[in-house]
């Protein structure tokens, strides 16, 4: 619509990573998109724990920080050009973006898991730029069109959605399913509200933060389980046990601490599975037997795929209501301020508004 | 709890189907539990569609009425005796009962798939008996005790559940799935409610009925699809498709109707499923082509297996609500005044109430 | 290698379609491949059922010869020049060709279910061009290069084994499985080679011809059952039975003739799988309720997706002996005479030798 | 017939394991079968590493030998008398022998995992007495008829055979698979076998012992690792990738070595599966990071299910060769010193010969 591009801005001001602890607001060149991309106008973008550690950190595991990258990989905006092989898409589009994108048609590609494929592209995962800027091209066949009654905050929040969805989906989570979640923090309360959606009849949740519990329980859990440092994995698991009255078909564990996976082992019923979300420690020392001899299978997950279309039929039906998790908002000009939030652990989900004239939810 | 044992009847008031049209309220001894069995007093019993068939018909296909039969399968009651081997269940106890009790460890029973062994014991099946009436023995296996806050009639509505139950697992519903059910009736009923527990975003439902779909719309249904008959296979699959938004991943087929089947498969979405819940005449004239070159499956479903545990929760935690479904109440002394009603088809679910010191739900 | 370079030819000799029965030797002119392409030197093409189809009658169902389309698509060659972008690909490498490549990055190819996309590029499928030519360009990831122990006509061959492959993948035939093939022609065949490689402990295979079936006996089938036209659809599935002591799990239907589907219905096992591979009238009578209340599943195929490199990796390990089915080969200047080979039903697969300086197998 | 019966015997020599270290041969009573049971009369018998084990600590894990029990659960034998309620079996038959019967029908008999079911008979775990002796009862739903071409001791084979069968199956052994297994002894071998079955293009198996890798490129190993003492986990992974020339997509771990553990992870592609075969101690060190953000699954096995129609039908379709593991033979009255050659690892197999008058295979 001309109205829309009337706005189309001058700067793109963007949030980028110098280096381990150098966080810098500055302003980049508009992009071009190429044939089969789009140009967004950001609107919302959600602050990651990922994006905090390489703040703090410069490295994840094998990911290192090696030149500059802009962060934020939780994100929604409006199409303000398209490319010329786009089909799907015009300019004034509403979309939610799926920050990964595979390079190549390898065997992951090719079967469905794309996810698994080592050289996709990642939003903020080095050296890949994300999109906390104003202005950002991506691959259009990776920005899914919003419908009119899901907002752009909500457009954001499916990529930690996602990860709950991915993981109760990998879990096999179904109706009637009982399910242990450990850890309330904003993954574990997507894991929840993704449990849920699929027919979960109970679900209990841990954490060591009685906050965070009350949290979860306004989002539906059945059970809170607050845990104090040093709990004994397997008298966890029995707690867990008695408040179901039976043990879990299903344990996604959120907070990769070693304990909390030895607790997931011996809490999930024989024939269950236990879902490791959360990343600790390279090696871990766990209760293999326990899970072998009573197959409970053990599985990661790793990002997610084929969630975006799900998770806006979910939103739009009113069926998930992701809304609750954010907790503050701030412009992208105090982008910085707003990161400090989430490094502080302040509330669950922050919330960087790109665009100047729309700063709604 | 002696309060209960002393109500402990008298009479064991049965209805009984003795040939074709010939229904029969009749006083039969009070049986004795096996070792692995249960004496139940029956509380609620729902007339089925089926049961129904055999009054008017005296078979349902290969399965023909040779002997009195006592009629009814969708039921619970209340443990008044337990065999010698019974561990899991006590007097007073409060439960539902599952309909079909495997005779033989073959490899359907082995294999979970029980609902398929060609000798199962199935109540108001000829040869076998059902429970409508006071006192009735059954394999304490196949006896599911209710929580407190699940009725008796809810108990007994999830025989009727477990079809849309197993239905929809086998169609695979999950998070976000967009699902098309042909047909209102009370099996159409339980499947959009078993869709919608399981994930399905929007579910679409179709009937000659206007007065069925505003119950499906009470009951969750997202879009209503009045039929006229007549209507072209081709041109209602356009009209779900148009509805959505989309073609459905799921057509959930409870007619029999052969255009419907044919509408199902026009319909689906290439890779999808159609699930044929709804039995019409032996052979059918149907788009097999047109199924087999898009990929979209063809799959009955024969009762149900391994549904009554995941039923319970759904009801404990309250995610599914059927109680909506029981229009119409008799107590079992007019049995046949309730089989007339269900026969005119008028309201959804008809409930006899076979404990006369409690008729509550 | 130069040697190899040196002999790049001249001509680009092409079998082209014009027209329904209309099919002429012309030479076209060598293509350019693009950045993700590999220009082949076709070696092996296979005549397929559906070529043969296309010269007879212009069409297959809705795909409708509509300007001139070069024939072929079980093919393999030798990479003789690559794209700017191919990594995995050189000069002189040996591959087999996945005709199929998909054009968008739909829901279907997102979810490894390219074969789907109705987008799909496909060779000789109007309006595109097949390789039946000296001289091709093909998506580089698409080409699988081949073991030096597998030769180039096993390599042309992986496509209708592919065909089989699929369809025993959607039947989920594995260990143990006894399975029922309807026709012995070559997808019969190859319907045979898969189920036996995966594991099929027993198959019976039918056709009309003893001739037929004394090729599947050399193939590895157990057990052959001569159909007469005419004869009962359930005295057939009594014979099956009957022939492996018990009723198959699994039946592939390869004829598409109305009664074959009938006779494969009633043969399959409770619980078990019937796949449609065989295309034949829009519109088929069959026993679809004998299906559903057994729980018997109709699964069509389309095509194949993912079965190149698992088919490598069985001709490489020589686990699958495709060899036999060759039983004629012709230069490609005697393309004609060739299709006119595959038109009278002689023999199983008619080869095209594509390469003038190498007519090996 | 009369023949047989005729032979019906007077002793009913066992091997019973007193206590830790005190295994004897003794003379007990021939039991009478229930109605749903027979009279075996036992024809060869394995030993496996557990007896022996038994033998040796008087334990496993929480299985504690606390009163006197027969040894023996891999077996076979002739039935000599059938319980009244007995229909698919006869005097005379020659059947293999399961060895774990479900005794209740919970949650896991219903699904088809009665494996996992708690309360499940067992042949020779405490206190379960096994079937290394003369007569035996065993449930009839249990025993499965030998085809004529199928020896006894191939059906004494087919519990071996079956944690083979079970770990592929849970592992997901396709067409094209590629496979490492980890321990070339028993299991390791009957890991193999079964993967080869199940369509597994390539196989690299590895083992401390070189005669031991040497039976298993007998048995079609096509890759051997000779591993020696204090090797990398990740260094061998590393030759595992070169040998197979690309990451296995499944790996079957059947040594319970930490070490192996964890080079079963860093072996397995991605997407792909590591089944623990093998018990080592409670707690195990392993890097669980890698294997969950590469989604390789962690599966266990406990004994097995549902394999020994599937096994008898490869076995008698000749697709599985268990002959070879069979290194020793000695009559029932020569037990002990057959155990302590399985004690001190000699050879693969020893089989005892129950039947005075018929020490044949």
């Amino acid at each position: 619509s001309p109205a829309f591009l009337s706005v189309m801005a001058q700067d793109n001001l963007s949030l980028v990573l110098h280096a381990k602890g150098d966080l810098r607001l500055e302003n980049r060149p508009i992009p071009e998109p190429g044939p089969n991309e789009v140009l967004l106008q950001m609107h919302s973008v959600g602050i990651c724990g990922s994006d905090v550690h390489y703040w703090q950190n410069g490295r994840i595991g094998d990911f290192v920080l090696k030149k500059p990258m802009v962060l934020g990989h939780e994100a929604s905006g409006r199409v303000a050009k398209v490319g010329s092989e786009v089909k799907h898409l015009k300019v004034g589009d509403r979309v939610a973006i799926e920050p990964g994108v595979p390079r190549e048609m390898d065997e992951f590609f090719k079967t469905g898991r794309y996810n698994l494929s080592p050289t996709i592209f990642f939003c903020a995962t080095p050296p890949d730029d994300g999109n906390l800027c104003r202005y950002y091209t991506h691959s259009a066949n990776f920005c899914y069109k919003l419908p009119d009654n899901v907002t752009f905050e909500e457009g954001a929040l499916i990529e930690p959605l996602s990860v709950g969805i991915h993981a109760c989906r990998r879990a096999g989570v179904t109706l009637g399913s009982t399910v242990f979640v450990c850890g309330a923090g904003p993954i574990g309360l997507v894991c929840l509200l993704a449990a849920k959606a699929m027919g979960a009849s109970q679900v209990v949740i841990s954490d060591l933060s009685e906050e965070r519990l009350l949290m979860a329980k306004e989002l539906g859990a059945d059970f809170l389980l607050t845990v104090k440092r040093g709990d004994g994995a397997q008298q966890l698991a029995k707690s867990v046990e008695e408040m179901l009255g039976t043990q879990p078909h299903i344990t996604i564990e959120c907070t990769g601490v070693e304990s909390c996976i030895q607790t997931a082992i011996y809490a999930t019923r024989s024939g269950g599975v236990v879902v490791l979300v959360g990343l600790g420690s390279e090696l871990a020392t766990v209760p293999l037997i326990n899970a072998a001899v009573r197959e409970v299978d053990i599985r990661g997950v790793f990002r997610y795929c084929n969630t975006w279309p799900m998770a806006i039929a979910m939103l739009a039906s009113g069926k998930v209501n992701v809304k609750p998790l954010v907790t503050h908002r701030f412009p992208l000009e105090q982008a910085v301020q707003a990161f400090e939030t989430t490094r502080q652990g302040l509330g669950i989900k922050v919330m960087l508004k790109c665009d100047k004239n729309d700063q709604n939810p």
